[in-house]
């Protein structure tokens, strides 16, 4: 009975964790979200031929193939998902870019500014999204709603944390996320790339600001951990800190504003949960509020189940996804795309080098 | 590549919020759980024909029907799944059985024991199952796992709330979860019979207890709030609690367990968290833990995300699924199944005898 | 400088651990609440002569004695204050009152409601204070004037439990409070006293209810744990809980009200805060708030330290003495008093009768 | 009772908030405390005659004065004790030492290292103290024991904050706390002195670090907050944040410590509890304790009432003078002194040196 929806058939690039996380959104989005497109998951391309068979099998994906050039410019494709190691990114994403396919790249865009100047630029005229997923989560949506709506008042603080203990186990270090020739940075890249986003996309863009990286494995050429001070554009004061070696936290993406009406603060291991301080109330029972964010009124919760009914971390890409497809419809810019990845892409990039000179940097 | 699969065509009853979780997991049991078995959404049957249409054209359903009699014997159908208000489950589970079907139910089973005892005779050499979902919870099933490991020691206190506040809508007093003649009862059987299967899963058979129902909305048939005090054949002593009138609770579905060894505590408003006290360890360090249950080595982590990537409502009908598909594969007793929800309707029955006669009542 | 306040000289019966809270509240009440009294701690009197003189000497008792009926009238002493065994209570608050002192005594007021009924006649025109502390946590008191703004509307449930584990300890079992003869009963005096006591301080009356004990202890004559469903005059129902086996629970004296406008949760554990669901508000903040009850605007706020500066046990005391003062010095009515006490007494007595006769009693 | 014990004369300067918790603490903390002294509240010195004898009055002070020189060198006096603004600090501590007397002082030492180093040379031979009181938190008091137990491993981060929202008030800007001349700083002395005493107290001396300060209010010379990155000399990554902006957060002193072997985390509004994850435990039951610390077997559990009974605010300052007194007594040194109270002086400065020239700085 979906017979009238315009097909948009998927090559996806990758087999590993966050491939499989992007199947699942592939295969659900139209259950959460309406949209004229249906897509297919057409082709699943891998190096490791018996895995990828696996992924394609559980997955349904109809194809599967080993050179991920031979398929980003096959006629019958109209998407490319780009589900890599970071230092495939671009070469990937350039060449289905040159190929006038829709390009859909995981985080961080690319090992450097420049590649991801050509990147975006590449992607100009043609729809584009990272998965900075985050900004989906219904919690996080909320906290956008809220800060445009002024309910926080003038901003003083914006606070980030990533912290996961993922470092502190000696049997992890082999993985292309601990190389640099792979994954351009460590920490850095992998977590701190999603608290800039959302600093971003919560607070606007970063003035200024000093780092600090510190490696805690030997002979390991990425970052474990990065921290910085930073100042805002819109005159307020940030810190942030991102490290594999927070043991005692699983998947701590957390975040709090402090401004002139009330606080918020979130952390991803309570994923349906914003803490809210309104500070305009009564004094007597101005409190932190533990808002569950499964409606009514919230973000995505005609989406998904019902008030009182939590969802997981795969949702967060359905509905990156729903919007995305929603957008393509409308012929609307969609966030977070090539362009904002650019943005976080120029921090990184910038706390290396205020982390290596030890100074203060502007952005 | 699913091609040397079993097939498993399913037919639906009902198309309302629970029929969506159903369908959910019927796609996506095959993504999380290793199975010999394909599940078909085949036919989608129910009496608002709009409805019904948009609920296959959305889920998948090939096929929509508007009487259940015309589709639960049909030969290419091999599971009956019963989505109905709940004095449709035991007309249908019995047409289905006696047409051979594999036959899975939503909870609670039937309106009396009566016909709980009829449906369970019926089913007796057939496969079935009942949808008390919680009993997959990770989290739940991880304080099972504690529990049978002996962990809490002798159990001393369980004490269940399942506390909502549908009822403080007065917009919404019409459904059928509302009348006697399609409900059975209210809270009793919408709430309290979860607490009372996740009590028999996690502490075994009540013995004796005494309740008191209550009716707050005038003129209305149902129980809006109920509880109970119990002796447990263990030994222990229970308290029990469901309302819809429990005011500032979203979907509180909770349980405790005090024993000489320690405490469990769970809540589905966090669900996938479990507070475990263990008081077998220095004193100076006793304290109630507030485990994060996505892993490792917890109950379905590795069927769904990686450890700190929370999951949703719906998993719990995945992984009740893929339990079942298992126990099918296996020719093993699967639970929760129609005897197990005889003994909680059992209980339920009970429970409306003892509120009514103010006294206690033996199981 | 206080040279103009008016002295109390008071007598203390008992010399544990409660003794050191009411001595320590007697020295610090003057430091926390204006009041034109001066109570001097005259005379300790204690059977274990070491043990009282070692209480004396750290807390400034003048005198120290072994026999309570050579203290109780003499003509020195305004002030009889009862901190002994429960089963002593009554003999030394009726010589008191003969005497025409002032009378301070312990939580449960007595043994039997017959002799709670003596003591309250034998008090009626003096002026009298029983320590059921917990009302004058601040956090408990912001309740009480929330629920008396009607904040919460029409009530609908009342949830106590009083939790603890010092029944789990085998080497606990020997003193007063695990023996009928001198305790009159187990956690229901000692525990459940303060939860009904509460709830006749935030919710009412109790019209009927149907309760269950246990005494998990071989050899025990006191019940260890004591549960009760319950009816309120004012339409709501009610559940309690209290026990010496909550192991996990240190001294989780907690309470929930669920009512049309909102819903509190208080628990000792968390002393300083009280949890408050307004139901009035935008849906999509409405949430428990976690409020920190240091001020401003709580109450007793402006007596104790500071906004975000916590108070400990010891300060419920101190309020209560402060507030029973300030009654005396206005010749206005104190409560927690005796009339207060007996009918906490009603109920107790009444919980046996219930649980022993399993059914249902009115109060 | 207490004639044999040896009087310590106390001086105190200064009639504020401090200056009630320090009254507070002569007057307990012989009721908590073994000690061979007696306290006497002798004279307090006031610039305000009303507010001083109002003091006096409510707390026992024998004698009231105006002009603090006239009463440092008194001989019945044996202990001066500066609870004033920071700017008199220096002035009365050199006095009182050169008189020979016992000094307590007030944190932060001083508004400048020149002064702080005279300070502590001055009373090097001289028992005294600084009401670094916070060290005294049984929670605080127990990770010190954890981390010297070596139960966190190697340590990899500390991260500390201290927020409140005293500067959002408009009301409240007139104080001394905000002016320069008076304070010597804002959040810096006032806040943060604190959390990096418990930083050297915790995981030891900083190494360097790197500062940012900012001031939100028009025309204030003092930082209304400040924050920097660290490297500790245990090879540890820090970051601090200490603000008066901090809108939602009453008094939240708060640190964390992630380590090889768990993590520790504390926060002063919730100071009866700490947060301990064990890394080494299977990993089933891995999670976050929330410790309620009031014994068994935690710091000053013994002292003051038992477990599940929470202590307040004032009781870190009766700790400290216990603990010092004790000290005195077997003539050990007391910590936190002068000398540590010097040490954090010079991180202070050094923070303003580096947030003025945005640069990196070596303690």
């Amino acid at each position: 009975m979906n017979a009238k929806k315009q097909l948009l058939n998927i090559a996806m690039i990758g087999h590993g964790f966050i491939a499989r996380a992007h199947s699942n959104a592939f295969l659900q989005v139209s259950h959460f979200f309406d949209s004229p497109y249906k897509l297919v998951p057409q082709v699943i391309c891998g190096r490791n031929r018996r895995e990828t068979e696996a992924m394609a099998a559980r997955w349904g994906w109809r194809e599967v193939a080993a050179d991920w050039r031979s398929v980003v410019d096959r006629r019958d494709i109209q998407v490319v998902d780009i589900a890599t190691p970071n230092a495939l990114h671009a070469p990937i994403a350039l060449a289905a870019a040159a190929a006038g396919k829709i390009v859909w790249c995981e985080k961080p865009l690319s090992l450097t500014v420049e590649e991801a100047e050509t990147m975006a630029g590449a992607v100009k005229n043609i729809p584009n999204l990272v998965w900075f997923n985050y900004r989906r989560v219904p919690a996080v949506a909320l906290a956008k709603v809220m800060l445009d709506q002024g309910r926080l008042g003038q901003i003083y603080h914006y606070r980030a944390l990533y912290l996961n203990q993922s470092g502190n186990n000696p049997a992890k270090t082999s993985g292309w996320r601990y190389q640099r020739a792979l994954a351009g940075s460590g920490a850095l890249g992998d977590l701190l790339s999603h608290s800039i986003d959302l600093a971003h996309y919560l607070n606007g863009p970063i003035a200024e600001f000093s780092a600090m990286a510190h490696t805690f494995a030997p002979g390991r050429d990425v970052d474990d951990a990065v921290a910085l001070l930073a100042r805002f554009a819109n005159g307020s004061v940030g810190t942030f800190e991102a490290t594999r070696y927070g043991v005692g936290c699983r998947n701590r993406n957390a975040f709090e504003v402090n401004g002139s009406g009330g606080m918020l603060a979130f952390n991803l291991e309570r994923m349906n949960r914003l803490e809210f301080f309104d500070a305009s109330g009564p004094a007597e029972v101005q409190a932190m509020r533990d808002i569950m964010v499964t409606g009514p009124n919230h973000p995505y919760w005609e989406n998904f189940w019902k008030p009182g009914h939590e969802i997981g971390y795969e949702h967060t890409f359905i509905a990156t996804l729903g919007d995305f497809l929603q957008a393509l419809e409308r012929g609307e810019p969609f966030h977070a795309n090539f362009e904002d990845a650019l943005e976080v892409q120029k921090v990184l990039e910038a706390i290396l080098r205020s982390a290596s000179s030890a100074s203060w940097v502007k952005v």
